[in-house]
């Protein structure tokens, strides 16, 4: 998606060779009208598998999934990272460790969002290792719900997380592919 | 506003005197057409005060203040509860503690998200005691940014967080005013 490249080319900070940081746009302060076009990109690439519902876990993915539930006129669920008080004791949970966070969460769905035979569609912002991706998928076999494919913002192809997805023949859709961020530079594929 | 009271009266939860579980539709589960008229409302509410920026804190908050920025074509930023390693070190921060998840959080905006002089509206999805509305309100305050006005979607009445950012002539919109849960019924003002 080459409005998504622009941006990131613009507002991209590389802080390694592993960590591109993208606050200015997507997961700390968020372009609107960006979010939407990214939506209806993944909209028009999943529309034909006729996802039932868009998963994602808080927080970064919110706005773009949000954005593409909309497009797709379907609700979004965005997984908890940890129990609160309003959340239903009866949930679907999964133990992942978080790139960025540097540390291991909790991410939960509540079981009485995700049924049986659902056609659901994951939305992230970011896949490096794929845990959070694989964690959700597991939710989604948990729920005994069906997985249709996965839509990333931007994915690192340095890194193992799309690469060990499509081995296992999930579909996976990336809008900016990066290839390295090796010496401080952003180039795609 | 009355399609959020109509979707809170068929799907909402009491769980008890003090909390209201409306995780089918705004902090679980998202219904992306109901929020994107409550964006429409708010921005209707708020636009005669031209905000430069919406403001929120993660996560339930995301959708609605999204939808706003999308509407008023403005930036949206969501505060992060903990510092990550792609977060900005140079960052306004406050510690918080949060109603529903019964811990203390520490909330931080990236100090160049946040300009001297900006105009910022808050969005959140409740407002109960009002803990994370100061908080948001004291970082923008420490970036010297100025408060347009306090938009919410849910506000219990019967607890101070309204009332105590209207009696410092803060501008305060809620689309659902709900006067008691008392009984397990949901009571509008």
């Amino acid at each position: 998606m080459e409005l998504l490249k622009q941006r990131i080319m613009e507002v991209g900070v590389v802080v390694s060779d592993q960590v591109l940081k993208l606050d200015a746009i997507l997961n700390h302060q968020v372009d609107p009208t960006l979010i939407m076009e990214m939506g209806k990109e993944f909209a028009r690439l999943f529309r034909e598998s006729k996802p039932d519902k868009v998963l994602t876990v808080e927080s970064s993915g919110i706005p773009i999934a949000f954005a593409t539930a909309l497009q797709l006129g379907v609700p979004m669920v965005f997984a908890r990272r940890k129990k609160t008080v309003t959340m239903d004791q009866d949930t679907y949970s999964e133990r992942v460790p978080s790139f960025t966070k540097g540390i291991v969460t909790d991410i939960m769905v509540s079981a009485h969002l995700l049924s049986k035979g659902e056609r659901i569609l994951l939305i992230d912002d970011f896949i490096a290792n794929g845990d959070a991706a694989r964690g959700l998928i597991r939710i989604i076999e948990k729920a005994e719900a069906e997985l249709v494919g996965v839509g990333i913002a931007v994915e690192k192809l340095f890194q193992a997380g799309g690469r060990s997805l499509r081995e296992r023949d999930i579909r996976v859709e990336s809008l900016a592919r990066i290839a390295s961020l090796s010496g401080g530079q952003i180039r795609f594929e």
